[in-house]
């Protein structure tokens, strides 16, 4: 028994320690920064050794040009140029380097604090020559078990599109080889219509994360129906907290959607808003979701308790029917096994048999007894 | 004991394998289409292997033509006619036909994006020249025990009313046998009337699997009084699973219905506002009282806690009094069961005796004590 | 134990069939029409047996003419007279002549198919020539000790008020004794006047109601305190029921009643706006009380909970002081009874009496252990 | 144990039986003048005997005419005159009294009948002419332990503010000790500045209530701490129920001094608004803090259910270390105590011995492993 | 075990007379002034010693003077100066000072009441010529275990910025510092970007507060997946206790920011909304956090409970294996300890090795049947 506990507890540590990392990088980086002015460009997260790296897709609906590594410089160029241009930022430690893309495309201090400081809430600002998107991609990287959380902003302008993201490796890639071919909507469309197909990529992935978490609780569900044991709880528990953890991502994000759908900045087109529209039930679908398994979890948790009730219950009445049975029988044993000298009954000759029988009545009508009670 | 646990086991899991299915359905099948690009029409249901097949009611008030397997081409000529055309197209996994007849009656690419991808959530969206309603039709084929839920998509225009449903067979055969009566409000009026009477049948639907689930509740609270146990439990357990899923369905058709009720889209006409507002009000019905069997469950659920928290609280009791009044008895009785050479009372002649009339005391009093105390 | 455990079982039985019934009658009728088109006329509540009778009292300041049992006609000759007439019909099973009466008065028929679809949720309904309202009338007859609960449906036309009981029986006699006096208030005013002062003395009998409540929850505690048992746990889980029914027909009344007294109708006089601010007033403490009275049973429940806990404690500690003295005692006294030819204790002279200086002195010390551990 | 017990539950009821006659004050007495006419005037309070006595302070900032007992002619002479007139009628048994100021100032029917109808919501009501404020006014004695509870209804006219209470003595003795002397604010300002005071004083007085409430949720907490029993839950449980009763008193009262501080009456002066929304924010934290307390005693509930489960727990593990200690000991003591002829061991030297050091390591050995499952 | 139990108790008595103390602080103080004229100036909170002190930082782009002790007059001089000032008033004992600097700026008697008043909800009040804001600072000092919490108020006029501390000691040092280096956003900006600078530092703080209480939630989440017991129990109460008492403190700030951003006053600037936005933001942060601390709070909570149900279970089921095997055991040995002449058993050859194969026998058959039922 104290071997299984023990196994428990460390799978438990295990699951606690990985999701409580998460958390803590969600929670609790504020402080980093804390006494340095507003608008003060500090990285808050914690890829410190990702090296910073541009990458850019230049298109029309007829050319594309990619550049893996850009410099600075090339990227400023292209600003106001008539092609829409996705300037994707990785690994934001540098952040002179930072800087001086914000500048270049004029960019707020505060905003460009967001961008560096890693543990903001999903919002949407709209500062009449770009929008301002912040969002949390959350996503599984293949062979990994862990979720994988990082803060991507977007800032949109009237040809670009630029995006910040804390380290290589994103949802993206698709999008990227939709670009490469020629066909389909996304080459003949502006930066808007990009933004929308990555925000579509961001949200169909918590899709993917959920079913993995509903495939985890329904697995909860059916190990409980079989044997109820403290390893399920916690593994219920740490379910709990991981909802606990997308939900916080994802809550905030319904508001900043609702915000760009219901489109009043002049850098989303007309043709956009049916788009956006789309997104934005699938991103109150995945609060749904959330919610719903969010109820799961909790009617789980009744029933465990239930459970154990029902089976602390049980233990409860054999012990007592065991017991009840055989602690008076015990004791008439017991008198017979006195010392006295005068006891007329240890003389007598159907003496024990007549004890046997004595005996045998008392325990059926006790478990006659049990049954009218409903015990078993 | 064992056995009873085994079969218990077994029901619960099968309980709750008929409902995880239905969940897994509406929850989880948006990652299959999950990296294609917006607006690709891939059909996620479970009824890959339903045909398609389209039926039409073509009618005014004086004329019914009726075809029940129709071609794609005859439906699109039916677009601009003065008659109202009802179109049902059952089986989306022919992703052509459904893409021809949407081209052919001008609907946008989301929209058949979103009639194909069977786990909407309900909605409402006026797109101008037509309606686009999503919901999920709940009902029990006659003879079956478990509940069907299909998502059906309804495009309203000025002369038709287009259905798709995921497979044949659904709670709309009494609206047909009203169609083909020539007398009847149904055959004067217009296809909004029409969206109105099939949407009423949902709802009227909803209501019988209400009375279904009621009923249930009741019987699980009858079994409750008579003998509480676990199998009861997990009854509970799979109704509460079951609501949270009715809940699901019906919690953004109120919104939906609002939507049409305020009516501001000129597809629907000023008399159908009286028949919509009556619709409203039948949904807000639902939705109490599916928040009333919320209610009731966790009721129950209390009373069960209770119960057992009572049951094993007896129990106790029974074991402590036997344990209590015994167990010193016991132990008298082992005293002068040992074989110390010198114990005086082993050889007086009234001792036996004197010992029992001890005992009946002892105990005697023992009870009275418990009684004082409200034990029995 | 069993005994009582029985006799408990049998009261909350009756307890829950009793407001099991009434809560059918509220949930689980609206599919007896399901599968009807829209606007049918079938009376779906449970007095079928209930003859139709129109009771007519017809009165200006002046004058006052009563009948106690009208035809369909003579009340269509009061429509536009200047008097005041108040039209009450009881027993709806007669739908044809509800029928002529509607069309009479120009009532709309899905209008007429709430007034005989007797599980409405209250609401009102202004339809520009008269106004609709539905409520729920609860009250208890003399020396019944059930709640009835029956719906009532008013139309307010600029001449009459009609109402539509399911069955004679009402809360309304007052207001005819005040009717027949020639002084007085009611007499002087409008339908409307009257319509309000029904409604008063419907909500002024839910306090009635809530009166019996409020003495039955005080009595469930008030027995609580003296001796928890399961017969209590029913009760209360009945008393939760009807709170739960009571609050179900009356939070729509809110709306219904705030709708009437924002009195954009220019059927409701400017007079009575104070008389009906009055009695939306009364409906809000009306609504106040049901949900204290929820907070004052999930608190008893609390107690009954925490009670039961307190005493399976105590139970817990009694059974544990005794077993954890007497065990160890009689273990020695096992020793001695031991039958190894080579104890040398047995042979001691006083092994006897120091014996017994060791049980006594190991009984007293674990004693003040428990003293210390605060167990008694 | 018992006696113990015995005296909780005489605490308990004692606890229960005045909170309760409170309560019942509050709740229940509406159904009294059930069946009367709206607008009859009943007095529906519990103080019966008490006469009715006007006392009056007319003044303005030079002049103060007192009168302790006046008559209600001469309080109908002071309501046109310039100076500001403060009536105060206490006891409200005598309705024609009251019917006749009333008459006197104009006072609507409904109005009159909710001052003596003293179980009101807190209120306000803007009738053109007059305002009328109904509030509750809570305070305890000097001396007394109990709550006083008592509704005040304010009305306001142009010159005279009348407040109505149910007995003599209130909260407003401050306020009269201010308005003889003759500086201070409160007299050279309007009878709308006299009802701000006379609210400020009933609102501190609840902070003084909540004050006293906050220590005995600290004392029942610190009682707890150091010994949780049953009596504390009582307590707490009382402290609940107070707090449910003081917040049906408070939360209405938000509303009706919002209304009073959005202040569109011209009855209330520019002035006095900064002075109401300071009243407002008290009336805001009163509700703060309620809420906080209600937090904390659910907390310190948590605690208790906590605490006692953990008590449970232990105890049940002391009683399961020695019973499965001695249970197996005293087995193999009862096998040596057979008496069958043939048993070996019986006649071994070393038996007895070998005997002990069996017993002895059987012990360690179970006292090592409850050690390693830590149960102790 | 009664050890420990001490500990705990001492422990938790500590951390409870701790936050007690600082909640007593935050609720129970308005009452010292109860039965004052509104207006009154009294200093209610607990820094009675606490000398006033007046510091002043006057400054512009180019200039800046420095106060450290200045006199009530120098204050007054810089009322209306173009440089921007700052000043500081520590201390609020001396309210005749406190009184002057209010006159001399023309503060309302009601603004200088609630600045005295230290236990305001934060709040803003624009009030024309000049904005008040009070918000509660908490900040954790350099080497102290315990939060300290004090009110800040703020007067901002056109060209001063008046703050008011309960004593010396803010978490204002850092922003001191940016002043006195002439570089830098804050030289350069009028007093509302000084108002917003100190409200970042204030808000900065609570991260650093719940950064810290986040730590605690973890440590004791930790621990009790080791070794679940009461001591961790009443480190949980209190630490939910503190989380009560920041949210009571922070909730209403968000609306006092939300007024601020919202910016109808014109004592703030255009350029300052951004920021004010930026702060909002952070406000809205800091609640999310709170509230998912309470959500971890809640299910650590949940996960105590099941592990003490789950400890309880095992725990029983020990007790029970040992007692239903060894029980029987014992009454059979009993049986042969009697002392019949008449026992043929007795007398028989294989008597007692029978007895052993029947003992073990019965024991393994118990054995396998608890494991069959998954006792262990």
């Amino acid at each position: 028994m104290n071997k299984l506990f023990k196994v428990a507890d460390q799978q438990m540590n295990h699951l606690l320690t990985a999701s409580g990392k998460q958390l803590k990088r969600l929670f609790i980086t504020i402080s980093d920064k804390q006494g340095t002015p507003p608008g003060t460009m500090v990285y808050t997260g914690k890829q410190k050794a990702e090296p910073l790296r541009i990458s850019v897709m230049d298109f029309d609906a007829a050319t594309l040009a990619e550049q893996s590594d850009a410099a600075t410089e090339a990227c400023l160029a292209l600003k106001d140029t008539a092609t829409v241009s996705w300037i994707n930022v990785t690994g934001l430690n540098d952040t002179e380097a930072v800087a001086r893309i914000g500048k270049g495309f004029g960019i707020h201090p505060l905003v460009l604090e967001d961008i560096l400081h890693t543990t903001q809430r999903p919002k949407l600002e709209d500062l009449g020559d770009y929008l301002f998107l912040v969002v949390r991609m959350l996503f599984v990287e293949p062979g990994a078990r862990e979720i994988h959380s990082e803060q991507i902003s977007f800032i949109l302008t009237k040809h670009c599109l630029i995006t910040f993201q804390e380290r290589a490796g994103d949802v993206f890639d698709e999008i990227r080889d939709r670009l490469r071919q020629s066909h389909g909507r996304i080459r003949k469309m502006g930066p808007d219509y990009l933004l929308y197909a990555l925000m579509d990529a961001i949200v169909d992935n918590y899709f993917v994360i959920l079913e993995k978490t509903g495939e985890q609780i329904e697995g909860i569900e059916q190990a409980l129906m079989e044997n109820p044991n403290s390893l399920l709880l916690n593994e219920l528990y740490a379910q709990k907290r991981e909802l606990l953890y997308i939900r916080k991502a994802i809550w905030p994000l319904r508001e900043a959607i609702g915000g760009l759908e219901r489109g009043e900045s002049n850098l989303l087109s007309a043709k956009i808003s049916a788009y956006l529209r789309d997104l934005y039930d699938h991103t109150i679908q995945v609060i749904d979701t959330v919610e719903t398994f969010r109820d799961m979890l909790s009617g789980v948790q009744d029933l465990y308790l239930s459970s154990m009730g029902h089976k602390t219950n049980q233990v409860m009445q054999v012990l007592t029917i065991i017991a009840t049975i055989f602690i008076p029988l015990t004791f008439v044993a017991g008198i017979y096994g006195m010392n006295f000298e005068h006891m007329p009954e240890l003389g007598w000759k159907y003496s024990y048999p007549v004890f046997w029988v004595v005996m045998v009545t008392l325990s059926l009508g006790m478990l006659y007894g049990f049954r009218r009670m409903k015990w078993f």
